[in-house]
């Protein structure tokens, strides 16, 4: 029996695809950039399917490459043409909530379900799951462990790391680590669950995850406004933090960014003049309608207009409003896809060192490439900043790439220089693997290799991702 | 030149202590539970001093204990008699705070430094550093991560863990891994921090952490009120996440616990008589002064009474009165030491198995010694509660330990089969090795003794820690 026959008698045989036809949605990712084909796909509906999976994949010297909602920038869930001959396994059909519990605030949650499908069934219980991104209608649990994602509301609640109290993981050699716990305080020894968390399926295939929710948002409002200067965006952000209610939302917005909405998207209504060199979307929230939380939201941009931190600025009259400001932050990435090719970035810095990398990023890229145009958005509550140098107009991908191929590695540089990250929130897949290379700390390469040859001594699982040479 | 001459030098000799009377309060925990005479203590005064020690003395085959503020209940900063040759190194000289910074929230402070310290510094700068336990005018960085250290605020921020952003961790070889970014968000690989928080100086030693800080409180109101059943406790706590500000502590007290503080502390004013099975200790707090916090308080405990959820309480009417509630929690282990000696827990289950864990328990500990006393008291929020089983009164401590000896672990059996931990926050040291043989998962026992391995080859760091068998 080879072992794709033995594959197919442990799942059924509707649950291994093995023709081109079948494979290819797998065999590629969302952008088109990433290009793999499988030997098979396995579809497995259990934990214990995906631990006989890998037992069998493992031991006949195949790679088992994990898959989520495939919405990943980094090429993480797609098979590496040259590494071993490889399987894609897929979660989707572990996509059930086994439990979701109101007094407990917490949710179990399997690989494969939707961000939004646990989204809901915490708005079911009157609480909230508070990771929120703009592929959440696609994306899954174990992609968004694996990749450690961020999003709009990291700010607030963390990463997707911060909300785990505990993780169901198969390993390797097909044992399962059941560690599904919803304990809040749990000081038994090495912090296991945290090595598989952002590892992109290199150590194992996280199955299950118990996760955190919290109390839902009673009173949100929201405020889009024009801003002088990074500095002056800081100042406002150490003002709303002493508002008197949640800050779960802190967009920094430049001036680039917003006439590429202006232009590319015009059925959106925008909300300010495109004549301010940087825009602060931010949003305070509160657990209870009885919170003044607009009250303190004026108050705050009265006293920041006083100080000269913003220059206009409009609330979110009503819910609809509030949504078409979102539009503007979410479907970014689309509109500006419409704008042409750009190099990108995915940087995190110290709050502080926000203004001073956004000016040496935009100096470096202006005497290396004027033809350029640098454009900025992101989490600068969090220090993450999206920069992006975007072609001129009519220039291929092809061209742009040859020529501002560098581009991202200049902003790395200062990134990293300033304390910071060059990979924030998107994980480094087959992307960032020249970076890691260049850029991180040899000791840390160094056991993280070790700690791969601990958990997947044969270099079977997500073989190519995370650690260049491996 | 012997190793310890080769120390002296590296150190100065007026950092390297090795007369019984120089190293007496480095050989014994401060309960006086666990003594272990170490060859010398170290006294560093730089991680690059730390990481040279850490090279000679497992370079000539001595063990390494690290030590910070020893007030550790776990026994995990003293040498154990049975192990090999070894040497305290202790953190207290690396106490500088090395940044302190508002705008981006954050302190980069030594191992050595005091919590009250760090929290110190962090108001200088209008910033709160959110770690609170009764310890914290002698603990330190060092030791708090490295047991994760929880206390009274850890309902809101979280564990000590969820408050690092980067670490500096001398390995066993000498060398330093420098990972002490301010940087909120970094996906490059596995999540190596992780490792060392909560390892109790088994796998490196940290020299120094870069940590958050959060805005200041401006608003903060405490209630202690009466409540019919851990039930109604969990019923109240749900209702007050809804109340509009952040709930900042909430902390379960037993009649049982309050008849102690009554008889041993009668220079505490008790807020409330003595009457009820249970007592809820609880803060909401905003960081604006113009939120109606305990407008807010008062209305969430009008509808708890009238829910059946309290049946009486008392607000803190001025700054004096609330730090008087505190004394009765923070002080109680003290009180508790005057009635006599007790077998004493950390567990922690889900929030909403707390009831059921309390029955249970109760049930167990009646059932096999009924002439002792059972006491309750802890982070509710958090799932935590410490139980400990008092001897009748009159017994000695040795006597008690004969005949209860064997009651931790009824209740750590009974907190494990309710999907909880046996070690919520106090750490493992020497005194739950057999907890863990017995009760962890043993594939997860043998991840972690591999991960020792990688890191601690010889075996030289912490022995006898943590891992039982080591």
């Amino acid at each position: 029996m080879t072992s794709l026959d033995a594959l197919a008698e442990a799942l059924g045989p509707r649950n291994i695809l093995t023709t081109p036809e079948d494979m290819a949605p797998y065999a590629v990712d969302w952008r088109g950039s990433y290009r793999g084909t499988p030997q098979a796909v396995l579809r497995p509906g259990t934990a214990a399917e995906v631990a006989a999976a890998l037992r069998i994949a493992t031991q006949a010297g195949l790679a088992v490459v994990p898959a989520g909602g495939r919405t990943g920038l980094a090429g993480g869930a797609v098979v590496r043409e040259a590494g071993p001959p490889a399987v894609v396994l897929s979660l989707e059909r572990l996509n059930r909530i086994r439990d979701v519990d109101a007094r407990d605030f917490s949710v179990v949650a399997e690989a494969g379900c939707i961000i939004q499908q646990v989204q809901q069934a915490a708005v079911a219980v009157d609480r909230l799951f508070p990771i929120a991104w703009g592929a959440q209608g696609s994306a899954q649990i174990g992609g968004m462990l694996s990749t450690n994602a961020g999003g709009i509301r990291t700010i607030r609640w963390g990463n997707a790391r911060d909300l785990v109290l505990g993780l169901e993981v198969a390993l390797p050699d097909g044992r399962v680590l059941h560690d599904l716990r919803r304990v809040r305080k749990d000081n038994s020894g090495y912090a296991l669950r945290h090595l598989f968390i952002g590892a992109e399926g290199t150590l194992g295939i996280i199955t299950a995850a118990a996760l955190r929710l919290v109390p839902p948002l009673r009173a949100v409002e929201t405020a889009f406004v024009a801003v002088p200067s990074p500095d002056a965006a800081l100042a406002l952000l150490s003002r709303v933090y002493g508002a008197g209610a949640d800050v779960v939302a802190f967009e920094l917005i430049s001036h680039s960014c917003m006439a590429v909405v202006a232009r590319y998207a015009p059925q959106i209504r925008l909300p300010l003049p495109v004549e301010s060199p940087w825009f602060v979307m931010l949003e305070l929230a509160a657990s209870h309608a009885a919170v003044p939380v607009r009250a303190m939201l004026e108050a705050a941009l009265f006293a920041a207009d006083e100080a000269g931190e913003i220059t206009d600025g409009v609330l979110a009259e009503n819910e609809a409003q509030r949504l078409a400001f979102w539009r503007i932050r979410e479907d970014y990435p689309e509109f500006a896809r419409a704008a042409g090719p750009a190099i990108a970035t995915d940087t995190a810095v110290p709050v502080s060192a926000v203004p001073e990398f956004l000016a040496r990023a935009e100096a470096a890229l202006a005497a290396r490439w004027p033809e350029g145009r640098m454009l900025a958005l992101g989490h600068a509550g969090d220090g993450n900043i999206h920069l992006s140098l975007r072609a001129p107009e009519g220039m291929s991908r092809e061209d742009w790439a040859a020529r501002a191929g560098g581009a991202d590695m200049v902003v790395n540089e200062i990134a990293v220089e300033l304390g910071g990250s060059f990979s924030a929130e998107h994980g480094i897949g087959s992307l960032k693997l020249h970076v890691m290379q260049a850029l991180k700390d040899p000791l840390a390469l160094e056991l993280m290799r070790g700690i791969k040859g601990l958990l997947d001594p044969r270099g079977l699982m997500n073989p190519g991702k995370v650690l260049p040479g491996n």
